[in-house]
């Protein structure tokens, strides 16, 4: 009698990027897997890129790739800025990019601004290389709605980096012009602002629209790009607004030991390819601008 | 009585870019789908990505981002060499890189070695924006395998374009030193070559043995890097070996309406992000060259 094959179980996470596009990994297993008050929150493990934070069904974080986006999240615009002290952080409960501001010796206070303390829970008790920073003194957590938290702050922070979710639902409010005027005014006179705008090949419009948004608000405003293999399309945008400094200047050297952020990458991510320039209206933002 | 719903057909073409990560798109239709000689070959119309060309199970190009690649391929080298006449392309049956060869004037000839006169049937039937060149009368086509070509041909071509498909079966041979020294042996004194390396996060292992080879072989040898979205991991790498001159100085401009390259990515491409210096051995090859 000929024997049957052994079977093995066959588990995927599969995130939907767009309704036509689907990511696959393969996992050895679920971690969480809980509603929220806010969000739905996975935490898997899988075998092509570590652990995977999931929210809504979209990957926030995995531990093999997290840096490319962590860093230039926080890189670009702390390296821009001559004296970065007092830094607001909107969403990113996770925690990687509050790790990576600390890098950074003038940073005297990270206020983190999410509306979900889920997700910091989460992000402690099973990525503890990503929210390694939450516990330093210098933090200040609080758990509310960002888009409030920004109305009631003037003149007090030097850098606000936007970390948040896909623009769905409750964080669909902060790609818009409204919000970023908000975090001009919660910025001091020298103030910068980075916030993540999606794909230029799966989200063109959104793209554009920020930029658009970030332009109207801020004396200079610009769009840099990098590549996150576990974000739809693999190739990130990131675009900063600036009070009075041209971000695309490098003032302050890049933290030792980083893995996509150098001295070198700070300049050229400003450097578009032309169809992403065609995406932002028909050149870069500095011609828009005129600097 | 309550109706059921009408149920659709949820058609789609799976890549497994490694046996733990996939890339799902939703199709509307395949218009090819047979064996050849040497290989599985697949044509998909999708919603993401537009027509899509498949060999053995892994997706060479879609019509809506073949741009990044084949400009790379193609402009790097040839917008680095003063005056390239006659080029060389193995593997490439599509036509997708000899489009973008023939934008530069100073081309007299293109040789295009591939094994598959399937696939240049194919391209030809399914994609006319992609095979367009191929009947230009500067165009050769040699359907042969390409190791046993380059070993013909001595002291000839100025700059050799290996657009290969993955390093399995009768392509892996096309990553290895002895045949790196076959190409350099093709090319006249002056001659560069590019070769696709593959994904720094999914191969790292075969991008650092390509790396080396080409060092071996080369009197110059550096890697430059770019965002293709339909490609595991979106990032890939390209692999430059140069007889003579510095590949990473442009010494003629951009053809115009390009999409993905430009005078301005030409010298960011070869700035690697740390991760990826590291993996070519602590450092980018010029270090290695000492040039």
């Amino acid at each position: 009698m000929k024997a049957i094959e052994r079977r093995i179980a066959d588990l995927w996470f599969t995130e939907y990027q767009t309704p036509n596009l689907r990511l696959g990994l393969r996992i050895e297993d679920v971690l969480l897997n809980k509603q929220s008050k806010y969000q739905h929150i996975l935490v898997v493990d899988t075998k092509q890129y570590g652990r995977v934070l999931v929210l809504d069904g979209a990957i926030q974080l995995t531990e093999k790739d997290e840096f490319c986006y962590h860093e230039m999240m926080a890189h670009l615009v702390l390296c821009a800025h001559p004296e970065p002290k007092k830094v607001l952080v909107i969403g990113g409960g996770d925690g990687g990019v509050v790790r990576e501001v600390l890098k950074h010796d003038t940073v005297e206070s990270v206020t983190l601004v999410d509306i979900d303390e889920e997700v910091i829970r989460a992000s402690k008790t099973f990525f503890p290389t990503v929210s390694c920073a939450l516990d330093d003194e210098r933090v200040k957590i609080m758990p509310m709605d960002a888009l409030v938290f920004v109305k009631e702050h003037h003149d007090e922070f030097d850098i606000a980096i936007i970390d948040s979710t896909d623009p769905v639902d409750f964080a669909s409010g902060l790609f818009e012009q409204s919000f970023f005027e908000d975090v001009h005014a919660a910025l001091t006179e020298s103030g910068m602002m980075v916030a993540q705008t999606e794909s230029p090949f799966a989200e063109p419009e959104l793209l554009r629209d920020a930029v658009l948004g970030l332009r109207n608000t801020f004396e200079r405003a610009f769009l840099a790009w990098g590549s996150v293999p576990t974000y739809p399309t693999g190739l990130w945008t990131y675009a900063v607004g600036s009070k009075k400094f041209d971000p695309r200047i490098q003032r302050r050297s890049a933290p030792t030991g980083l893995k996509y952020y150098s001295d070198t990458m700070h300049s050229l991510a400003f450097e578009l390819p032309p169809f992403v320039k065609e995406i932002v209206n028909g050149g870069n933002l500095k011609e828009a601008k005129g600097n």
